[in-house]
């Protein structure tokens, strides 16, 4: 299925100027970490974008939570998260020495809570499986929740903790890949791709989030999300350290606390294509967020904001060759993992590219698993 | 107290132009309806303001509620208030008619209802006071409330009908009040006024709002608001009619129906002076709309926006000369009720300028009131 040899030493030229080895159709986090290792390997790289990072990485929250994100039946996806965010923290460090950008890299580590007796039931259901599959999640006494986060309500009946699951903020990662991966050489354009034709490259990786879809048809669809952002009031710091991921009143939110002020307050997850802000979502997140730390009320509520996720039919992403146009690489479908994802998208993709053969942790995630019988019903 | 003739016949030449007879500090809705009247009877007239509708009127609501804003120990407040709204019909019309602007006056009456049986409760207490008054509030049975507004939650327990208390959108009343002055002669200056001797009229009204307190030393203060704006989805008007004013679980608050599909929600009374939108006021304002009418769940969440209300100390405006200064005239401290209040404060300004008699019913409401024993402290 992979094609078998490196697409990088089959240079010719097309018409008067040096076609590109590699074209990135998409400048969210993805396609620009693809685009930085590919041009730090050497090879020429255009990346293709109208409005670098205006996609779902501007809504995005950055929490790197492979254990928290662990889900029933999400084994192999499981897998990749752990291992992209294994790499987090020498890529946050090789970005940042590239770049001398600050990425709101943390690694307090992130409180899984349940604010009532039912809600901490159907937590600790999920914390269950995630130690079944090895990974640390450590339950705390509600006096060590305390001490952790005096800030907590009285009234949170219980927690653990994922000391693994970090955070990055989106907003600094996605500046800091595009100047790193310039400084490597690639170029950004802003040019709109509509159609694959329309690129000239040996190798064209789709990193375009929902717009997959109509550039390959593979089975991408939108999820929609709602997300705040809050402020602590005066310019403080956020009176939590931690990520908190909680149950409240069967509502699931999480608080990312960022060392400027800011605290993003998420998610919905909406089968919906619009991007508009409802009160009804607002309310919910609100509720919940104050409900798990009530300070949080005098908070300045700073943007409320909706952005659409590339969903896939299993939730994992979709990375490697299309099935019979091995120069065509899809990078898309990470759902809600895009941030954690990008280290391993971004190497595995290189990889692939510049030695023509597959890790096989990519395996579980060609596009190839979404062929039926009868063909490839999304070609 | 009043100065004993009309100001406009003493006009004198000052330097090579001619002074205006009227300045106007402030072009919202105060100033602006002061500066039509004013203009119309023949005066000289010039706004300042370098941002005209950017104050409290920006955030109001626009409920012209004398029966829902009657409260206790306010009597003479109420009073005025009940006298300006009889003028709107009449005011509506004729500043549609001089500009063609659609105000967004509309005249479905507004219900009083109350979610819990406490909310109610507390609820029939004030209508008690008010009916007291000789106000029309009229209590309706569950089924009549429903029949009226379907869209009601079914657990709200009861309500009444304040039929006579109507609403206009303050964004359409602004730039109409701005266009029939400067038909009717006034001129608009951008400038900012920050003591009144600079500003160079036989005639200075002050309708600054909170800007009044630096300019005059009247007691002045700013009283924090915030406000949601809703609107329908898909383009559609909003599923009420009526302006619903609530107590939901204690929280009161006001829900205003426009025919573009905007629904105001508001609004808190914050002894604030800052204008940042705080997470808790969103979150209170928000679950007590959604309780009291669920739909508004699914509506979007446009705008939330927070005001300064010019407060006095007895929460009633300040209209009338400065003592000792018969010249300059305050129209200010209008508090929650600027709207409501601008055409008979447009009226009893352009009155008293133009004949130098004052109306008995400005008479509870001159600054002197606030003169203490040892002179004016506010001046």
């Amino acid at each position: 299925m992979l094609s078998g040899g490196p697409f990088y030493t089959s240079g010719v030229k097309k018409g008067p100027f040096l076609a590109p080895d590699v074209a990135v159709v998409g400048a969210g986090p993805v396609g620009l970490a693809i685009a930085w290792r590919c041009a730090s390997r050497g090879l020429r790289v255009v990346v293709h974008d109208p409005a670098p990072g205006s996609g779902a990485s501007y809504v995005a929250a950055g929490m790197l939570a492979p254990v928290a994100e662990a889900y029933f039946g999400e084994h192999e996806l499981t897998g990749l998260l752990t291992a992209s965010a294994a790499r987090w923290p020498a890529f946050a460090a090789e970005l940042t020495e590239a770049t001398g950008a600050d990425l709101g890299y943390r690694t307090e580590g992130t409180l899984l809570v349940g604010l009532t007796a039912d809600d901490l039931a159907e937590a600790r259901r999920l914390w269950a499986f995630q130690q079944g599959l090895g990974l640390p999640v450590t339950p705390l006494r509600p006096s060590e929740l305390r001490d952790r986060e005096p800030a907590l309500a009285p009234r949170v009946r219980g927690g653990a903790l994922a000391g693994t699951d970090h955070q990055v903020d989106p907003r600094r990662l996605v500046p800091a890949l595009r100047t790193a991966a310039e400084r490597a050489g690639a170029t950004l354009t802003a040019t709109a791709v509509a159609r694959l034709s329309e690129v000239d490259a040996r190798v064209t990786v789709v990193a375009a989030g929902c717009g997959a879809a109509s550039l390959t048809g593979l089975p991408v669809r939108p999820v929609k999300g709602q997300v705040l952002r809050l402020r602590a009031p005066g310019g403080a710091a956020p009176g939590f350290r931690h990520v908190i991921r909680g149950y409240a009143d069967g509502e699931h939110v999480y608080l990312v606390p960022r060392a400027d002020g800011e605290v993003v307050v998420g998610a919905t997850v909406e089968e919906r294509t619009d991007t508009t802000v409802t009160a009804g979502a607002v309310l919910r997140l609100l509720r919940a967020a104050v409900d798990l730390l009530p300070e949080l009320a005098e908070y300045d509520l700073v943007e409320a904001v909706a952005g659409l996720r590339p969903g896939t039919p299993d939730n994992a992403p979709i990375l490697g060759p299309l099935p019979g146009r091995p120069a065509v690489l899809a990078a898309t479908g990470h759902h809600r993992h895009g941030i954690v994802l990008t280290p391993v998208t971004a190497d595995l993709i290189a990889d692939l590219i510049t030695t023509g053969v597959a890790d096989p942790l990519l395996a579980p995630f060609t596009p190839d698993r979404f062929t039926t019988e009868e063909g490839h019903p999304w070609n």
